[in-house]
Formats: C-alpha cells, structure tokens, sequence
C-alpha cells in the first residue's frame, strides 16, 4: 500500500557528550521515509526545501523508493535549520537556534498522485499544516498517524486539537502526553486522550520503550538495551518510519498488528541513535533488521 | 524450600503528594516477608526493634507463616525509625529523619534452626552486616541474593564490594547501577558489575520495569502501567519478596526460572504502591495475584 509522509526537510547541527556535527541533513519527514522504505517501496514524500538543499540528498531519498514529486524546492530560499545539544542523559536537550525559513509560510500541495494514497504520516509539523494535507485527500486514507511536539501544545494547542479529532493514532512522548491531558498517570493521560479522536495513542517513552493505548487495550515494547546511544535525534521519527511502513506493508490496522508494528518502530529507533543523524539508518541491512526484531522479541519472553 | 530474610523491621512516616501517614510499620524486611509469604510458608527472619515495637505486628508477621525466632527484641531500645517525602514524580525523595536507635549496633543472630535454609535474602543493610549473615550459615544457601543502595555506594563502598564477591544476585535501581560501575549505559554498567561477583544482577527502574542480567542474557519485564502510584516506599523490596518467594517455592535457581520470579517481583511490587507502606500487601490474595501476573505477560504479549 502507498504511504504518504509529510514533514520536514532540513538540515540539523546536532551536539551530543560523543561529539558534534556541522549542518547535516535531517528532518521528520527524511527519517520517517528512511525507515519506512525497508518495508514498503510506495512512499510519497511532500514537503519543502530551500535552493541550498543538495541535489544528492534528493536523489538519496529518490534511491530509496521516495517520490519526491510533492518536495517544493523554493527558488531564493534557505532550507529548515534546526540545532540542538544533548546533556549527558540524552533525554533532555537545549534547541540552540531555530531558523525557520521556507517553513514559515509552507503551503503544502499534494500532487494529484499523492491523494488517494492509503496510509497517511502526518510528521511534526504546524498543526493546521498537518490539517491542510489530511483535507486535500480525495479518499480518506486507511489510516491516518499524526505525530506532534510540546512547540506546538505551547502555542497552538486549539489547531492541534482540531487536527487531533481527524486521526487515527496520535504519536508523542510521555511529557507531552501529561501536557495534554493535564494527567501525570500516563494511564489516566491516555484515557483523555482517547475522548480527543485518535483511536490509539503511542506514548514514546525513548530509552524506557514505548506503550499503544487502545480504548480497551494496552501493548508496550521496550527500548533495546543498548551499549552507546550516540545520538537521540530522529528516534521518534524513525519509529514512526518503522510503524507506518509495517502497517503499509501488511495493510493490516488490526491492534494485533499494530503490536507488530510498535516493535519494528523500536527496532528502526535503536539503529537510529547508534550514529549521529540519518548515518545508520543508509547503513543497515534487512538481515541486520531481522537480527534486532528477535532480539526484541526474546528480551520479554519468559516460558 | 526455605527463605531466610534479613533487613530491617522499622518505623515509617511517609509523605506523598497524596497524603502523608503517622509511624507505620515498615522496614525491608517486613516488605519481604510479607511479598513472599504469598508464594512460601517456610520463612525465617532475622532482624532487630527496639522496645516499642507493636507485638501485634510481630503477630501479623507470624501470622503469614514467619518465623520470628531471629528477631531481637532490645529493651530499653527504639525501633530504626526512617521518614521521607516524595515529590510529583515519585521517582525521588527526600530523607527527612532517620533514627538509627537498635540498628546502630546491630549484631545479627542467626539461630541455628535457620542456618541451613536454601534460599538467602540480604535486605537493604550495612553490608557488613550482611556479610556477617552470611559468614553464620553452616551451609552455603542455594542462591544468595543481596540488595542495597546508593547511601552504602557512599560510605562503604569497600565492605560492599568485599559482600558482592560472596552472593549470587545483586538488585540495585539504575542510578545506584551507574554509581557502582562508573558507566552510564547500563549494558555496560551489567557487564562490570557481573565481574565484581554477582552472577545475576537485577536493574530495578521503578515505574520503568526491571532488567535482569547474566554474563551472556538480558531479560526485561515492564511495570504495569497503573493509573495511580500512591507510595513507592517498599516497591524495591515487594519486589525481592517476590522474586525470592517464586523462587524458594519453585527451587529453580535457572536464568529461565529467574525470569518467572522476575515478573513476579513486579506483579508484587504493583501492588505495594498503590497504598500507604505495607497496607496493600496485607489485603491481596492468590487470585488477585494470578489475574496481574496474566495482565503483565499479556501487557508485552505480540502474536
């Protein structure tokens, strides 16, 4: 099944205990059609770049099954820039500069293409930029997944509550799954939750794992343990690559299969923070893929 | 097969943001014995109070099976009293008193009746007292498991690890296995800390489940998510209580079995902190047991 992303393209310049990077390429929507293209080679990217943007960078995305007809390339323009530094938990970080620059008037358009496509990414974004793609659909998809951050509870909080009523699962961590609901017990946090219009919510917990909140049931899967995390950034995201490539793959929303799904999330994360950026994720195998889903299956078996 | 407990037997006062209690009835010890009382009757405890302990705790005690013959009574002493504050997250708090009084110079005693028992739960204690314990059995136990904490990390770190190269497990939280170690990430922290003498070695990470480590295994079991946490004090050692007392009634010290126990200390140390100190333990039965125990297999459970 086709699966449409939407979400930034950008560079980042990420500082972590290990070490630091000049600007690289990064963004939601790059790490989302990265993870997910090892399950599905349908993927429809729409987002937007500047003129400074490599060429080679597109046609990376390109060599991964991503088609980047709905990728605007402003003429004149500067591309997303995002930095942050990592204090020596990795689970806080200080943004150190943001420069929005063709984000701050993203109008995204949908190549006629796109509209009909049956699993929809909507990656962290604006809100009612989030919106703006769901309406533009002509059928509405199978399955729709929105992921969103605390920026955007703090600001526009009645936008996302507006695009919340239309999706399907709501991806966010434990912090902003308390802001939202108001609620510390992530239990009770999902229970409102579930009253504002996804069906399912995934609360990402990063290194302590993640937990998929139906109504009436509720599935975690734990973080692999592992040696060195070098560096968290793109770790939701390529969950959510993980996640919707599996469902699109399998065209299966079943709960049963979205359990599935969450492990080849976790799966997708863990190889994502072993390197800085997107790094792993162009490096990995399905055989290494394989290997890692095991390994999570057996860390919780008891007989 | 039968479990010989020693820890303390204490006074309480515990602060939540839900409420705070009077002098309770706590202690490691107490939280042991009763967790493992629901999986073995063959119970031994070795421990001191002072002379205002309530008889009817004592009685309380031996009513779950407990033999008391190793707890001294001090006249003219007062019971180890601790009391501390926790704050919105539950996961920290503050030691606001603590009197030593009968454990200032507690020399245990192990009666003879309890120095051949198979299986050997070191509580939260001096470590030299715990060695001392240990020195007194005239068999070596089954399987000795040890648990301790950040304060002895600070000022007996030398009698700690002298008592570490003597036991078979070792539970401690992740920070205190970040302190022993010197290694952030905890899969490094395990492998140096199964080179200091335990076999087995258990991460407990509170509302983030547990690991268990062996040389060459990792096996991790999540909290249940619960929709309110009233009092962690005692979750640590519900949780040994029921590690152990799966483990003395089963009589299987394998990495497989130790999985089972594991799953239900957790199960045990649920229920712990969903009331004040050790109320909650006293009002479970098998039943109630058995349906969390299948909730929290079921809980990480994908077909």
């Amino acid at each position: 099944m086709s699966l449409l992303v939407v979400g930034t393209v950008a560079f980042d310049a990420i500082e972590t205990p290990f070490g630091k990077t000049d600007k690289i390429v990064g963004g939601a929507a790059t790490y989302i059609c990265l993870s997910s293209s090892f399950f599905t080679n349908k993927i429809n990217l729409v987002s937007v770049v500047g003129e400074d943007f490599p060429g080679a960078a597109i046609q990376m995305l390109k060599n991964k099954s991503v088609n980047t007809k709905g990728l605007q390339i402003k003429k004149g323009e500067k591309t997303f820039f995002w930095s942050g530094k990592y204090h020596n938990d990795m689970n806080n970080r200080d943004t150190l500069e943001t420069q929005l620059n063709v984000l701050e008037n993203f109008n995204p358009l949908v190549p006629d293409e796109f509209k009909r496509s049956e699993f929809l990414m909507l990656g962290n974004l604006m809100p009612s930029v989030q919106k703006k793609v769901l309406d533009q659909m002509t059928k509405r998809p199978k399955l729709v997944v929105l992921d969103t951050m605390n920026f955007w509870m703090d600001h526009f909080m009645e936008d996302l509550k507006e695009a919340l009523e239309s999706v399907d699962v709501l991806t966010i961590n434990d912090e902003e799954a308390r802001q939202l609901s108001k609620e510390y017990s992530l239990v009770k946090a999902a229970k409102l939750i579930l009253q504002m219009g996804p069906k399912y919510l995934i609360i990402k917990k990063g290194e302590h794992g993640a937990l998929l909140f139906s109504k009436t049931s509720v599935f975690f899967v734990p973080a692999l343990p592992l040696e060195e995390v070098f560096d968290p950034t793109g770790a939701g995201d390529s969950f959510a690559g993980g996640f919707m490539g599996y469902l699109a793959k399998t065209n299966d929303i079943s709960f049963e299969n979205m359990k599935r799904a969450v492990i080849q999330g976790t799966v997708m994360a863990s190889f994502c923070v072993e390197k800085f950026g997107t790094q792993k994720l162009t490096e990995i195998t399905q055989g290494k893929i394989d290997i890692r889903t095991k390994e999570l299956i057996d860390l919780v078996k008891a007989t």
